[in-house]
């Protein structure tokens, strides 16, 4: 399969370092060389292409990583790490419709697009219109706009849908929408929610015990990554430390 | 929707127990109190249902997660924490080719089945017999046989399968398999492996760096749970420590 | 250097297990043989020993750290691992004055009076008398009752003492004494507090923010173990995940 | 107690960072303000000073762990959180005499030497010369001097002490010095081991294993820090990952 006009693609330097990059009439530039993006243009994935002067660029295919840890940002991302363990918990696959409040900058967003498939359906609320502008972009650069409906709004008190098969909050005050999320929830469905403080866990937690849900669970992912050398195997000097704590529970009709 | 006969069904005591059953002419026992299974014929997800004793079991909606946690286990599984991550590094999501060797309990079998949807496969590959036995059933639980193609066969030199969009590795000595992986993917894409100890992962970079793979990465995953008592918010006293190492590499043509 | 009549000793068994026992004319069983005690006396630390079915004990010396893990529990005990920090973030070295609050079975405790040396002091507060015994029997094993000051009392409002070079909190309101605490430490110096839960943390820092202290931290410490198999290294599978978190800070005159 | 001329302390700035100096007669810089330090002489710990400019200072004691952190570095060092523990396994206090090598920076050095008292020893091998220069001048700074046998040696084949009470090795190749650590040890005495690589584990356990060592241990102990507002309890973003892993064994005589 060739390299196409506007496929996004990964070109990754020699020393490592990864470009998602856009295939269309323009250079591109890193601090040592350049290349005319136009002529990736019917060469194969796994190729190797040279910059003007000289310079080694691996043309690598983006998996749904790549496209997660390169979203364009305007908010703190919910990072793969997190998503994978997400995805799994709400079960979100093909065919799922899954709500979200908010969308942030709109990486989880994506991930849940690309997994429910071309049957499924994500309804993702966001009250900044900024935040959802790059939402947009960011849905469009992986071609799954058509899987999301974005609502610009900020709910107070119930979403629209019903019998959706998960929701996921991602708020500063996501207490105020747990009742909203109960209503919204198909029975037995699990209901997710990343915060950032041990102290909104408490909140959240009070709030969830007067609500008809079971099975609940907080954690948190920790990604510890090695170096590569095989002589010398050894964690990396530093590490994200953290990003979030994870919620969930599972919607039941009374308790 | 309403339970039907064959379904399988989470019954959630009021001790937090979860007990994946199937739906069928059966009593189902906990030390406490029984419950016959053909009674939930018709109940809806969400719903209490009570023993023979009185005990309360909450009628819950199996995700992919409680799949994986309940496998029917012949080895050593591969986590959800880890499958999570797996799948998002090897952008599984429908309509994929996936190959896998060995397939062990099928757990990852079982995620990745139910990521590419109706129209994507799921090739696996597992030399014991009765370990391939144990997927079958596992698969069946889900309705996902017939996305997977099951392979009872020890590989040596090379799979049967070509532009494949991910390969993922789950043996004693993954490195012998790492050219017959590079052989079957797709070029830009992504080969996943897991081992528990830092012996092999040395192993399988020294091969690994014979091949053209780029953008090698090894990392583990680790889950940190916490109590859920609002006022006394801490994590759990212990905790699962490893599981194994994950290492990703992209094939490109030449390095 | 000989083993002589009440000396602890550990005597370890070929399957690793390590028992901390006292020398005297008694008989020590495991579930495989027994020993008498007595025999000891006169032989070298190192050497190994024969029980009466021809098992085999290694004689070792008992460091800090095994009379640590082997104090005889009434409570939770403070781990080595958090023991450690805590002395240097304390500066507890000899001829130091110490004082803690509440002195739970004693681990912190017996490991500050070694630390102090002959010259230092600790002042270790208990409110029930219960476990103060405990403590002492567990200082008595190491002979370092000296250099401890037990105190039965409920403190409530101050200590007795002032200008001692650090504290050391250890009770479930904590913060009921950080007032107490600033009168008695010596300007300039450190207050260590352990506590299991974040709202805890958070419960001591707003009180510790009325009261001159400056350079707060707030940490955790965690111990990896890993198997001892050289070719097959890797972490175990399951660990301690939380003891509790330290806090500390240092006394000012004035903020 | 007051501030006298050569005393070290630490100047810590209101916005929490913190600079040990020593109090002679010369002027101190921050890019904010200056402070000239002859005038600390008769203050006491503990008090605010004023910077020329207004700035505030707090005039605070260091502690063993400030000195630590704030080691002139030529090397790696070992920090901390690894040294409270080292100190506890190998029962470093007072009256012991340990012996080491390499000295690298000499971090761990100033700790033993502070915990050893007045008459225990620390004998500190070291083959740079230029490395020993810059532990002696760590040593002078917290007047430990006397305490420290400094010996600039390449150690080959064996250690000119016997009998010491503890044994650590911080080298790129320990496994060729655990034989000559066996025969300086006490008889049932421990031996400590930092190395950076899993590669390294492995080669010391091999070797460990011929001799007559019992009771291995390998670990890594990780820190954790919190932010410290109490209504926003979370972990710091980003964490020291790594720095090594450490391994201990007891001597016997046989085994």
């Amino acid at each position: 399969m060739c390299v196409k006009e506007r496929d996004w693609v990964i070109l990754q330097t020699s020393d490592g370092k990864n470009y998602l990059v856009e295939v269309k009439s323009q250079t591109f530039h890193t601090h040592k060389d350049s290349l005319f993006l136009g002529e990736l243009i019917g060469r194969k994935f796994g190729e190797v292409v040279y910059g003007k002067r000289g310079e080694k660029f691996f043309l690598l295919r983006p998996t749904l990583f790549d496209f997660l840890m390169k979203v364009e940002r305007a908010t703190q991302i919910i990072y793969p790490k997190d998503i994978g363990y997400i995805l799994l918990k709400l079960g979100i696959g093909p065919d799922k419709i899954v709500l979200e409040c908010g969308a942030g900058s709109g990486a989880l967003t994506l991930a849940m697009a690309y997994m429910v498939g071309e049957k499924g359906k994500v309804i993702s609320y966001e009250k900044e219109a900024k935040f959802l502008e790059i939402v947009k972009k960011n849905l469009q650069k992986v071609k799954l706009s058509e899987r999301v409906i974005l609502k610009n709004v900020e709910v107070k008190e119930k979403f629209d849908e019903k019998e959706v098969d998960a929701v996921f909050l991602d708020l500063k005050e996501p207490w105020f929408l747990i009742e909203a999320s109960w209503q919204a929830l198909k029975s037995g469905s699990t209901l997710g929610i990343i915060v950032p403080t041990t102290n909104q866990i408490s909140q959240c937690l009070k709030i969830l015990e007067k609500y008809p849900f079971v099975d609940i669970e907080v954690v948190e992912i920790l990604v510890r990554k090695y170096k590569t050398n095989p002589e010398r195997i050894r964690p990396e000097d530093r590490m994200v430390a953290h990003t979030g704590f994870l919620i969930f529970a599972k919607k039941v009709n009374e308790k």
